[in-house]
């Protein structure tokens, strides 16, 4: 069985949960506070010397990092990750994209408004880039959105469930999304997708011994 | 034939020449200087709504953003991009590890200090993120690579050469390799490869009609 290394409210590992719940595939779960520094103790830097969440032990004292990496190995073989080279290639663009355009400024906005509150001060000057680039990237999604129900390949795939993560709390990170029609109705259709779990959804599984 | 919009000193670029040309593709070439808005004009954001370079068009109209996934797409089939279900796991984490902590930081500080110049003093908060967040980030590749030859799969892959890209100038953008030998025993792996290509590499392809 998996072991998920995780932390509930980081949309990064909420992702992997999604997928897994909507994969029903049973897992561990161990919790890791990052704002604790749990991430960042010995221990866990000799399982991922990158020190994040979330992390999957895919074969005991094999681990797997990134979240969109985890997806991509959770979902493989089923319909949410894309066989075919192209489909497969736009999903990875899209994955790719929340990695460098999303999740880099809403994560970063969610985190210090969001779970680390008081960050608003300390953070001001980078909060602004955050929220120029933030809407940059929704505004290129909600365009995508215009004429397609999905990001890629013609259906509900894991380039959805990596888009979801960030931008389903961006509200919660000052952002606004009335201007985003096409994108506000695609967050309301993969709510809708069988098995789907919310972020702070609390796992049916047995909690790790640790 | 593939046509491929790209910036000669772009590093995202690079990743998709080098491929296509280890994998002896042929394709025609249309550069475009980032640097004069050239990527930012209404024909090209009709393409690409991102605004970035490369982009592939993979078919008459059709066109694949991003590097990363654009190396899987050249690559599908080949060595150069594993199928095993694992290895492609582990190929993608690097590749996405690469997208959000070396390509903004290395990658952002060779484009003010090596292309743009002059942008030194208008970068300076950023530089020291840049700088601390780009040694951290070829720490982990360093120790990884301590009993490796290649990040992923046992051999020279995709996420190798989406690595390489900009940690083969990181000296460009005055990073310090000293430090990290395994790191640059690597480097000199990678360029050692069948069919490698510089940077500054001029392609032998026709240009295509603009």
């Amino acid at each position: 069985m998996y072991t998920l290394y995780s932390m509930q409210r980081s949309g990064n590992s909420y992702k992997a949960r999604l997928a897994l719940a909507q994969l029903d595939i049973a897992y561990q779960i161990v919790e890791v506070d990052i704002l604790r520094g749990e991430s960042r103790t010995p221990d866990f830097l000799a399982m991922n010397p990158s020190g994040q969440v979330p992390l999957l032990e895919v074969a005991p004292g094999r681990f797997l990092a990134e979240s969109n990496a985890i997806l991509w190995y959770v979902a493989g073989g089923s319909p949410l990750a894309p066989d075919d080279r192209i489909d497969r290639a736009e999903t990875l663009q899209w994955m790719f994209f929340e990695q460098h355009s999303l999740e880099p400024n809403i994560g970063a906005a969610y985190f210090w408004l969001s779970l680390v509150k008081g960050g608003r001060e300390l953070q001001r000057h980078a909060l602004d880039d955050w929220m120029e680039e933030g809407y940059r990237a929704l505004a290129v999604m909600d365009n995508h959105l215009r004429q397609r129900d999905f990001f890629a390949a013609g259906r509900y795939t894991i380039a959805d469930i990596a888009l979801y993560a960030y931008t389903h709390v961006a509200q919660l990170a000052d952002y606004e999304l009335d201007s985003f029609p096409s994108l506000r109705a695609w967050l309301a259709r993969v709510a809708e997708q069988p098995r789907h779990i919310a972020m702070d959804w609390n796992q049916p599984v047995q909690q790790a011994a640790e």
